[in-house]
């Protein structure tokens, strides 16, 4: 019951920061970044952001941490699995729309993409998240793979998750500090700390928050589902072979 | 045996990323940023990222993954356990020298200190580090320490570690590309990618690359140490508490 209690402590951890960082971001940038539009201009930049932490951290998160909640354990796996796949599909969708706002604003100013540390980190992790996505697919998805694929990709797909979601946070990092130094200059400059770099500092100790309780969940055996801990798995542990 | 032979991969890669790491981060700042001194002067600051990179990430990393290697598993705990301390408190000072030398070049120049998302990152990374390891210290060294609360600290204990692995690669990589954004300017910007560009950003995937090899070995039950996993814990799993 201990145990339950702390996990739906950690899950609305988990929510509570989640919607946190969507406020942040929005606030942000329609408040203090004039705001949201579709045509190359500064205010399409804009929604780069916040489609990167919604779909890339928020999303991507929450759609990780679900085989962990309790209370899917009693059913079928089946609809569980869809709505993972659906949570990310959406978050990915989310990212690459996030990532042509980017390269849209660029190429209109000529301004060379992919450069930045950022921008490397960055792309790494949506190409690995596609690759995820599409691999996560035919392999847990499509009713012909063989247990024994899946036996082998599952250990692979939750660690490449935790990595994900690890690239993430360091590519949202690195973007608001790089974003904060090119645009709070002149009178109010970022070490100043004016109240906007207050509240986009504020976003990146939300995101390194959220991603800590996400896999603080996606860590614990406790609390895997049943059927998906190391002890009903095909894998025999180390010193047992060594035996 | 197909177990062993993929741990001690792995560690070979943790072992070969972290050389590569600090490689690349002394050759950056001795060839492009003109080498190191204490003087207070740029050249002081140099020393940041070189005792960052090595004590905050490679040091700390490879003390992390220490009891995962089945070569220590036979053997008394003990002198792994002072060992493991041992790295901890050398990347902890490390690391805290590191933060020096930047304190000291600003202080120098007026130039303020902890307003950058990158500086309250890498401060919190610090802070929690020097935390956990007097807390590791009194929990798991003291011989007086009641092995109750050794139990109720250890999943704390090994959630922080990751915790602060993350938060360590994600100030790293902020750091490096607000490093590349100051620096690089004028003709031969960041955006042309120079060749200290692609060593910079270079240091940063080898960075991510090594936080993500230590943390698959952190994360794989198969590869704890036996007296270290789940089972063999006090720990009630969740769904047997429900039954």
């Amino acid at each position: 019951m201990r145990s339950l209690v702390i996990f739906y402590l950690c899950y609305l951890l988990c929510l509570g920061l989640g919607v946190a960082c969507v406020v942040c971001v929005c606030v942000w940038n329609s408040r203090w970044r004039g705001g949201f539009a579709w045509d190359r201009s500064g205010l399409q930049f804009n929604w780069h952001p916040v489609l990167m932490v919604t779909g890339l951290v928020v999303l991507y998160g929450n759609g990780a941490v679900l085989y962990r909640i309790p209370l899917t354990w009693g059913q079928n796996k089946l609809p569980w699995k869809l709505l993972h796949a659906a949570l990310m599909l959406l978050a990915l969708i989310l990212s690459i729309v996030g990532l042509s706002a980017v390269f849209q604003v660029h190429n209109a100013g000529n301004t060379p993409n992919l450069y930045s540390l950022h921008s490397w980190i960055g792309i790494a992790a949506v190409a690995l998240f596609a690759l995820q996505w599409v691999v996560g697919m035919a392999g847990f998805l499509l009713p012909w793979t063989p247990t024994s694929l899946r036996k082998l990709l599952k250990p692979a797909h939750v660690w490449l998750g935790g990595g994900i979601m690890l690239l993430s946070v360091a590519a949202c990092l690195s973007g608001i500090n790089e974003k904060l130094f090119f645009v709070l200059r002149g009178d109010t400059p970022y070490s100043d700390l004016p109240p906007e770099a207050v509240l986009a500092n504020t976003l990146g100790v939300l995101i390194v928050a959220f991603g800590l309780v996400v896999l603080k969940i996606l860590s614990s055996t406790e609390w895997q589902r049943p059927d998906s801990r190391p002890e009903d798995m095909a894998y025999t542990p180390l010193l047992q072979e060594e035996n």
